[in-house]
This record gives structure tokens, C-alpha cells and sequence, in this order.
């Protein structure tokens, strides 16, 4: 059986005000669709993950949200952090959860803020990566061929000589890159054999589990040491006893970059992070002069590459901007430079 | 005895969103200051009309946004306009009305929506013209000394070789100048005795009905006409049906650009017309990048010169802005250059 476990604990501050603490921007209808980011993470994986497979972990602020945006998710599967400590501590209790249940499970790990523009595209990637999971003892993630020399992503670099015997388009990783100066993302895009990391992750439990034993033995007998309180009352308690304990530490430090058989499956599916207010923007139906509007009604003069997203109004009139995000929500408003976003941390 | 006329019948489209055709400047504190500038009208009057000789023309339609802000204005000296008809039917349609009440009444005739920094230096102006009217029958209007060579104003040229005999400091008008070109402002300034033309008038009622009678018969006879209907039940529909036939003109154009005994009272309380959203800027207190703000929390990064007036929004964050105007109300939010507002009315 194939299971889904979202990750949906982040703050998305850099989208404030419209992403808060108390509401950040997976619970959050960005594109103004009428699902939110989580919903569509939930949505994009219909016809290969049953309903009822699907886990979220997330912090336990926002248990409500999820109860809310993802009634069909039984609450026993929404797993409840008391505190942030990255990806590891979260993909490791998820998967001795799902172990416990059932242990021939195939799964994918998604972050629960990314969109994707050609959802057939994106699912027939993630069935060939279950598949080749299910098959092998694997470690697959999705590598997204890159379309910029992006510095605000990791890079994976794939081995490109050498596809799976098994599967035709499956490589194995050669390394994980950090985010990179420019001059070398611009070296990554030259070179080829490179893709944009972008936190898909597919493996069966025993896989991953094996992985954890070997790789981050301290974190995975924690949650091991749990096995026969999971969904008993002690559950909560228990967890909220070892999680601050748990090593702070992401999955690609814990586990990609020190297991050996670990591939990557380049994919092009219009994936984006949304990491930022501009990454959004790209997403967005735009007029002519470039201006993307979401949840209000705006009337742009002499104005340009601009990014309008409005909840508390009903009606925006800009004259004369030029690369700016106009945002609102909840009676807060931010007019920031597209250029200058890497600062909207500072403003709130 | 002393009386008031505001004249509150303005529609205040430059002000826009802030200012609506449902509720115009003349009703909003725009200065943030706890009172709207109808309200600032009436109170800078203390102490030289008594509240109860305070008359308000206004439109029909604001009737309770008058009655609301001015209760101390008993019902009956509200003076509703069916239509707009420009300041000299409005005038008349007062003085008649008044010199039904008291015939030997003196009056001030005032906007409703302009601002006044020194209030005593105001108010000595006042009664100086106040008394030269009584005494004598002058029509006395207040000219302002230029500051800056403003192409928005009209401008009242003194002849400042005569100064009235009976008051000091009171000049005979030379001629009322429209709105002039820049070279022409420049002009103005370097000549001096030219002052703007505040639109604040102070006369006797026989006065100014006796120049009515001369100057703009058709309009004084509607008015005298009235004269048994008046403070009835069938004043209204009476108003309501001679006003629509009335001349649409201003007093400016109806009376004292014709009459021989005017004059004007040079002075300096601060005044401005509050015309624009840049003349409201200068009025406010300002950062010392010169950022003002009216009824919200603001936070400035990288920004100078602009006006953030926000009445329906809690925080704003600027971030990379020069020269423009932030404003909301009900929902409805405008960002304009300060140097386009002259465009603000094509918005709505």
C-alpha cells in the first residue's frame, strides 16, 4: 500500500502578513483557488495514495487547521509536534507510525507549500518512484530539472551514466549540493546532471527505517522506544517528553547525503517552493504589464511586475509601482519591493 | 448679533478612497485629530458666533451626518440643497433665512473642509472684519499671504496704497485673479499685495442681500420669494423645487468680482484649503524623512515623503517608496504617487 506523509509544521514568515505564525501559508489559499496549499498537496496525489493513507505532521498549534482543511484525514494519522526539530525527528516518527501499521508500506514525504503545474506529470514521476521503492531497498527523490541558475535551492547532482538497472530514468546521486553562490549555480546549469532538490522523498518503511537505524541511530531508537504507546492516550505525552530531546537536524544531513543507495529521479513537472512573494508571483496569471492579482479586485496605472494579494479589501487602485508586492490580511498591510523580500523577516 | 454659515455641500472627490461621495471630507478627521474638519469649522468660531447662530447648507443627502457631528445646530438651521448649485444660491438661500431672523445679523460665510494652524490669530481676523462690517457696508473677504507661488488657488489683489479708513490693516480689492499659470503665480509673488482667495466672507445680512438685489436679482428674488414659507412644513419642497432652476454659480462670479465696497483683511493663522492629498501631508506631523501618518500604525524602511491615512487597517509596513500616498478606507485601497494625485479622481 502506498501512504502520503505531509510535512506541515513551517512558519512561512517570509509571505507575511498574509502567512503568520498562526496561520502560515500551507493553510493558506495563496493562488486563489479556493484550496489551500495543503489541500492541493492532499488533492495532487488522488489515484495514488487512498485517502485514508494520508499522515500530516505537523506542530501542535495547528491541529485545528489540519482537522479543518483535511477532514478526511482520521485524527490519529495528523501526528502533532510540540516543538520544531526539522525534518529527521518528523519523517522518523511518521514512519514508525506507518511501520507499525503496515510494515510492507511504500511512502512519499512531501513538504505541504509547493505547487505543481502538470499534476498527471507529477504523479506518473512519484508512481514510477514507488514502484522503483517498492522493488528495490531505494532511497528516491525527486530531482527537478532546472530552468534558472536558482541560488535559493539545494542541488542534487545526478550520476548520469549510470540509469537503474531497473528502472529506465533513475539515477543514482552522486552528491547533495548546498544552496549555491551564483557563479557555481551558474556552473551547475552549464555542466548539466544537476537538479534542484526539492524535499519529494520515496521509499518503502523498511527502507527508510533501516536508514535511520544506521544513519541516525539516536533519533530512530527514540521513536522506536515508542512503539507500544502509539495510539494508546500516552501517545501525546510521550512524544511531548522526547521530541525537545530529539537531535535538531534536517533529513539530507541525517540521512541522503550519508546512505549509499540513494537515487534521483529528474522530473519536470512545473514544480515551485513558493518561498517567495516573486516565486508566487511567476505562478500567477499576470496582465500584460506583468501585475498578478489574488483575492481582490485591483486596477493598476503606469504599474508593473507587481504582486497584489488581498483578503480584508475588496478593492485595490495602484498607480505607478513597478516590482512591488502589495499585501494584506487581518488589517495588516505591507507594500515591500519585490527586490528587497528577503527582508519582509525583519518587518514583523 | 453674530452668525455662521458653513457651506458643507462638497463632494470632495481628490480625496478619494478616504473621501466618498457618501461621505465627504467635510466629515472626516482627516487629521486624525478626533474631530472632522466640519466640526474643526464650527469649534475655531468659539467665542465669536454662539453656538445656537450656527447655520450649516449642505446637501440633502447629509443631513444626519451633520446632525450627528454638529447636535448643538438645531434642526431648522440646517439648510438642505436638493442639488448643488455652486456657493451663491447656497449664500443666498442663508441669508435670507437669517435676515428673517434678525435683520441687523453680521456673518461669517465659511467652507467646511479647510484647516486653520493659529486659531487665535484666526479668530482676531474675525472679529476685525466682523466689526468693519458692521459698521460700515463692506463685504470684507480674508486673504491669505502666499507662501509659494500655489497655481491652485484664486488670488485677490489689494490696493495696499489705501487702507480702509475705519479699520487699520482692511485694503480695498483691486480685482479677483483665477486660478493663474506658474509664471504667472510667480509674478503675483514678486509684485506683492496679491493674496489667496480663501473663500471666507464677512458681511452684514443687508449687506450682502442689497448686493444680491443689484447683482444677482434672479437669484435673491427665488429666495425673497420663500419668505412665507420658511421655518413651515412646506419650506423643503419649496427649496426643492426653486433650487434645481437656480443659476449654478458662484458667489465669487455672482457678486464680488461686481460689487464696488470690497475688501480684504490680509492675513497669516496658517491656513490651507486642504485641496489635495499634498497639502494634507504638509499639514501633519511628519517623520524626519518626512513620512505622515493619520489612524494607523505605520512602519517606514527606505521610505521618505509619502502620507499613509488608513482608517479600516490596523499596522502598514512601507517598504521603498518616495512621494506617495497610502489610503484606505472601507476596503477600498489607493497608492498614488503624490505627484499624480491630480489623477485620483479618473480612479473611482
Amino acid at each position: 500500500m502506498n501512504y502520503l506523509v505531509i510535512m506541515a509544521g513551517g512558519q512561512g514568515t517570509r509571505f507575511w502578513p498574509v502567512s503568520t505564525a498562526e496561520c502560515p501559508k500551507q493553510f493558506l489559499d495563496v493562488l486563489g483557488t479556493g484550496r489551500t496549499l495543503l489541500q492541493l498537496t492532499a488533492d495532487r496525489m488522488r489515484g495514488i495514495v487512498p485517502p485514508e493513507n494520508v499522515w500530516v505532521v505537523t506542530s501542535a498549534r495547528y491541529r485545528d487547521l489540519v482537522a479543518a482543511q483535511l477532514p478526511e484525514v482520521p485524527a490519529g494519522q495528523v501526528l502533532l509536534e510540540p516543538c520544531g526539530r526539522n525534518t529527521a525527528p518528523c519523517i522518523c516518527y511518521a514512519s514508525w507510525k506507518i511501520k507499525k501499521r503496515d510494515p510492507r508500506a511504500n511512502i512519499i514525504v512531501s513538504p505541504s507549500d509547493h505547487i505543481v503545474g502538470d499534476e498527471p506529470a507529477f504523479r506518473k514521476c512519484v508512481a514510477d518512484a514507488l514502484e522503483f521503492a517498492a522493488e528495490t531497498d531505494g532511497i528516491v527523490t525527486l530531482g527537478i530539472k532546472p530552468s534558472r541558475p536558482e541560488t535559493g535551492y539545494g542541488y542534487i547532482r545526478a550520476d548520469l551514466r549510470y540509469s537503474s538497472g531497473r528502472k529506465a530514468g533513475i539515477y543514482r546521486v552522486d552528491a547533495f549540493k548546498e544552496k549555491p553562490e551564483p557563479a557555481v549555480a551558474e556552473r551547475y546549469m552549464a555542466e548539466g546532471g544537476y537538479f534542484w532538490n526539492a524535499g519529494i522523498f520515496i521509499w518503502s518503511v523498511s527502507t527508510i527505517i533501516n536508514a535511520f537505524r544506521v544513519y541516525a541511530p539516536a533519533i530512530s531508537r527514540q521513536f522506536e522506544s515508542l512503539l507500544p504507546y502509539y495510539d494508546t492516550d500516552e501517545e501525546q505525552a510521550r512524544i511531548d517528553e522526547i521530541y525537545p530531546q530529539c537531535e535538531n537536524i534536517s533529513i539530507d544531513y541525517a540521512v541522503m547525503e550519508k546512505a549509499d543507495e540513494v537515487f534521483v529521479l529528474p522530473a519536470e513537472f512545473g514544480w515551485s517552493d513558493m518561498g517567495t512573494w516573486s516565486s508566487l508571483r511567476e505562478r500567477l496569471p499576470q496582465d500584460a504589464r506583468g501585475n498578478a492579482v489574488v483575492c481582490a479586485e485591483a486596477d493598476f496605472y503606469d504599474t508593473s511586475n507587481c504582486i497584489v494579494h488581498a483578503t480584508g479589501l475588496k478593492k485595490i487602485v495602484v498607480q505607478g509601482l513597478d516590482g512591488y508586492i502589495v499585501a494584506e490580511k487581518d488589517g495588516t498591510l505591507m507594500i515591500c519591493k519585490l527586490s528587497e523580500e528577503q527582508r519582509i523577516k525583519l518587518f514583523h
